[in-house]
């Protein structure tokens, strides 16, 4: 169920962030947290939003929030104290809905740690109306993204 | 892929907790931020297998870690503060791995919120080596669970 | 600097929460990680701004937002997972700004965990503007919780 | 009570991070919540121990635990959305206790966001005794420190 995307997403369409990994974040098994690699998902997310001029305060502008509908995360391999990851997000599709894949790994060997998917849907922010389609406004700027790259 | 487990799942392999929607789990939507479900769900797991009497104290006795490895949660409809919520975690099966499905809904009305599935490996906690199979400590305390009720 | 002031407060102008430890709340030294606290001081700071009619609505419609200009914790005694903690707060002062004290205790026995205090100013929420009283609406809030009591 | 020493102290006892504030940092009034700073302290105080060459691993090795006693934290201005934040951390003593003080900045413009202190005592892991002066590791650790620069 967990796609193997990236070799199919256009660079353009991908973002990645570095995260290092301190005490804050671990467990008492002295890994990270499962609960907490939601937050780096949203860091490669941001990453991948600010990218395509898709941001928060674009997406704002646009009279538009995208609530996290679905989210999946596998978890291959604990991340520990000191370790530096490299979380990558790509748009795997932004029909329905936007479909954005994870890929998180270790920077010192590039060891997989964790695969994951979110689904967003778009809601007209002045009348909590969910969007069947995502907005003509994000297609334009994926179709900008792909043509300045 | 999200099931609907709780009719078939025996009262005994259940257990519920209340959570109290505060101002620090908000997100700039004013809703619970998405990444803040995972807690929920670990505050009902872990009154789950308090309940079988395998809580964390007792998987530590027992030698073995019990580190999540597939979490999907689905969101359905958004929590605002003030909200109480009823979040519920009942074990649909544990052969290989175990697997714990949830609920989350809104006390007042029972509006379902969230629908959540994680799902366990048992790792040896002296030698790392991961389980293929749970270990028959589980299934004992599950068989227990199910015979004194 | 962390006064003990719960005998000179009023009981209308205290609040108490439940508190349980679950393992997302852990560090690597199987103690409550420190940074989580600022979130059992707000669960407690909640439901006594809920006890005078003063809870996050009420703020909002009242025109103020009232950020934490300062934080001030003790740790006395850690938290392990299992415990129950209680987390109560009540009201210091009200002047030029809002004071208010904490203190954390086990269940169990009422050893004392945490003392604490948070500072609080009122921002006019319409122009941004940080109020050097507190504004007539908390007062009045205050006076009558100390009327009906 | 929250001191200004950055001036007073060797530059070779200071460390500094970049925190990029991204949307699962905010709460509703779209600023990042107060709660989280605790973990820019930890990440600033980590680069920091890192430095001297006393991180989580080689404090694991030496056989003491730091457990923060007093967190002192002052809210001056409010990060938003997209901010890169610069926290620094620095030694001030280490007698009886660690004392390590806080600036977090606006990387723009350099506006002073949050001022915080941490004091830290040493735990024996062994027998979990309280220590009442710093252990001689540390004390190496910072005549090492400020030998090499």
């Amino acid at each position: 169920m967990l796609r193997k995307p990236f070799d199919r997403i256009p660079a353009a369409l991908t973002a990645t962030v570095d995260i290092h990994v301190t005490f804050d974040l671990l467990d008492p098994m002295k890994v990270v947290y499962h609960g907490n690699y939601a937050r780096f998902l949203e860091a490669a997310r941001s990453a991948l939003l600010d990218r395509i001029g898709y941001g928060y305060p674009q997406m704002e502008a646009s009279g538009y929030a995208w609530p996290v509908v679905d989210m999946t995360v596998r978890f291959c391999a604990p991340a520990r104290i000191g370790d530096r990851l490299i979380a990558k997000a790509g748009i795997v599709s932004a029909e329905e809905k936007l479909l954005i894949a994870y890929e998180i790994r270790r920077a010192s060997d590039g060891v997989l740690l964790t695969r994951a998917e979110t689904v967003q849907m778009a809601v007209e922010a002045a009348t909590g109306t969910t969007q069947w389609e995502v907005p003509r406004i994000l297609l334009e700027k994926l179709s900008n993204a792909l043509h300045q790259n």
